[in-house]
């Protein structure tokens, strides 16, 4: 396992070669033969570990396991403990969105402030099995067969070409001791279901499955990057984004055969249900529309206009240095504090000293761009909103944080490097989303 | 089953109505089920049937079941005998590939003859779903997992909505006869496995399973089309089909995050197979070249220039009227006949009065259309190419036959109208692609 390690290190992710590596490492299975075999390898890494405080007792069992490994194994250590369940709570979310988010988030911080320069975690390639025939099973579309790619960013995936048995069987020839995990009860019935009978059907019809499987999957994702480049680019085509709304150019569409699929495409995030009559209003009288909660999608001539049921959309918000909240378009809190505590998505630690008052509140315009928290200079949002795959109403309902038109904060998202609070820092300004 | 039927030929097939079918069947199950359902509905249908004489009396014994059927229900029937083992033969098919050339081209010339509109067949949703699991479990790319179509031009599968377990129950409780097909073991040994053992796993995991799985193929088959649209659109930027080859102009093609997708989905059909080679060809020196059997593809300073290794792609190539064959660049045989039997894809007979000769043997062109046998009207060569699915390469090795240089046949793959013989020819000749 180590040899193909090595050969897959240096044929597919040499990159990686010199840099300070960071292992997310839960003391599981997998993140334990994660770190043995980086180890093995004469490479630089440190070990990141989150307490969800989910599991009480076990939570920090499985914290003292690993940091007691680190030390012994004198790895630099880094330890978080996240207050999950009130994240979830506060923002209402799923313990699993709010964990990934709280995790994630911390990962980019390390990264830009311990000085790392990739995220390495232990998914395996039976992960991915598992949850594409979990998806299948309920049903989905392209995105849902694709799986967790081998890189998103910073953060990479290299046990992705093993499989749980292999895993397995590095453990027990190199004696690893790792911590069970006994969460997801729920999650994990499923997945055992189709790791105890699904799987292995499979593998008797085709011995060679899990490669094969592998294979499958890879094209499904380069699939899925040529429907998102048919999107965007009819889109470019047939759309125009206008001060009031984005206007649908109903010849050009109807040029198309498989227009409807187009539609769906680009309309599927902004809430609407009622499919049939979106198809329908292409062919509708002037004047007919189509509400979602938050949107409305018009019939006015030779055009479909999408336009926000909200008035606010395009204007200007601002925050005075005396100030301590915002209520409206969104809910902030700013609060002076001594030091920094959790970061994370909806909330940053800035340096006061650094922002130029009054703060400004704004949606995104073509040629923003910032300096993500965790990366080596600038960004445009527009390339980030795509790396990040937000659709077109993630982009319509993003807010900017900004600082003599400068971006501070892609508000939820993701904090600009240059405002960000140091250990050097006098005066620790957190700003923080509320509902 | 029959009122579900009404509702989904009412919804998504109107343009049925009133129109005049052709009902495909072999006299098993499904099809027996699919003629009393059409019975039962206020339409008008005839039955065509397909002798493959692959299984001998068994064969013959499904062949006067039908008929019989046919003749007690006073249901027009017309039945074609296929000599299908030599066809395969001749030109190196599969038994199942050459059976379903014969078959649907047969249906296309009944269309054509009997004047009919559409062929009807009785595939249901349990068919697409173990297609879907043995392409799976093969490994396959997006196109693998879509299916079969509900509609691919006159071809209309209208029991996709009904699983296998709908059919049986409707056959047992309106007393249905059939004729159970001892053929194709093997396949069938894979897909017992998966009907008895995989998908009734994903009902247990899912009791909606399948209506699920309905959609997810609907979405998968539209994600389809646009990455076919991808394909198209960046070729159209991108590429020059020129007189040498065709020229990826690779300024442009650096700019894709994703290039080497694009180069696969252009280049899969030309026979290569040293992808690697390709994608780092992109950043080689001038002069460096990647072959496959057919084709080259040559880094030529700023372009990818892909072209034949044969000198005769642009030439032109004539049949004189005392000439009865062609060796070069295809061999096809002329023979006058008295009468019409068997045409197929791969021999057409024609009116010899309507034909002018030399008959020209050419590439297709920009602009090039036809008169499709069993469709009304004109239809561009680009589009019937669109709708067959020809990739490039399946465009290039496309000769078509030109009388007067208007198109005669595309030669192997769907004759014009307007040169076919008919019963009232004097003068029939055969014209044949031989090996």
């Amino acid at each position: 396992m180590l040899s193909k390690l090595k050969t897959h290190l240096a044929n597919n992710l040499s990159f990686l070669q010199g840099k300070k590596l960071l292992l997310a490492v839960s003391g599981g299975l997998d993140s334990m033969v994660l770190t043995h075999l980086f180890q093995k390898l004469d490479t630089t890494f440190g070990i990141a570990h989150c307490n969800f405080q989910l599991r009480e007792a076990e939570s920090f069992g499985d914290q003292e396991f690993v940091q007691t490994y680190a030390d012994a194994n004198k790895i630099p250590f880094y330890l978080t403990l996240f207050d999950t369940q009130s994240y979830a709570n506060d923002y209402k979310l799923s313990t699993q969105v709010a964990a990934r988010e709280l995790r994630y988030h911390w990962f980019y911080e390390l990264l830009a402030t311990e000085g790392y320069d990739f995220v390495l975690t232990a998914h395996h390639a039976d992960d991915n099995l598992e949850t594409f025939l979990i998806n299948l099973s309920r049903g989905t579309g392209l995105e849902g067969l694709t799986g967790i790619p081998k890189q998103n960013e910073q953060i990479i995936r290299p046990l992705l070409i093993f499989s749980r048995e292999d895993i397995e069987s590095y453990a027990k020839e190199n004696n690893i001791q790792w911590r069970e995990d006994s969460s997801n009860a729920s999650d994990k019935y499923l997945r055992n279901k189709i790791r105890h009978h699904l799987v292995p059907l499979f593998k008797e019809l085709n011995p060679n499955f899990l490669a094969s499987f592998q294979k499958t999957q890879t094209y499904l994702q380069e699939a899925q990057l040529l429907v998102e480049d048919a999107t965007d680019m009819v889109f470019q085509q047939i759309a125009t984004e206008k001060e009031d709304g984005i206007y649908f150019d109903l010849h050009k569409l109807l040029q198309l055969d498989n227009y409807n699929s187009y539609l769906f495409q680009w309309l599927k995030e902004f809430g609407f249900t009622a499919w049939e009559d979106i198809y329908d209003l292409v062919t509708a009288q002037s004047g007919k529309y189509v509400v979602s909660e938050e949107f409305r999608l018009l019939k006015d001539r030779d055009f479909l206009i999408l336009s926000s049921l909200e008035e606010f959309d395009h204007q200007e918000f601002w925050i005075q240095e005396n100030e301590n909240q915002l209520d409206f378009p969104i809910k902030l809190r700013l609060s002076d504090e001594s030091h920094i505590k959790n970061p994370a998505d909806k909330c940053i630690f800035v340096d006061k000293e650094k922002l130029k008052f009054p703060l400004k509140i704004r949606k995104w315009q073509e040629g923003d761009y910032f300096y993500p928290s965790g990366m080596h200079g600038k960004k445009k949002v527009s390339k980030f909103f795509k790396d990040e795959k937000f659709s077109l109403i993630d982009k319509e309902n993003t807010w900017l944080l900004c600082s003599d038109d400068q971006i501070v904060w892609i508000v939820n998202h993701r904090a600009d490097q240059r405002y960000l609070a140091t250990e050097f820092t006098q005066h620790i300004l957190k700003i923080e989303v509320h509902k």
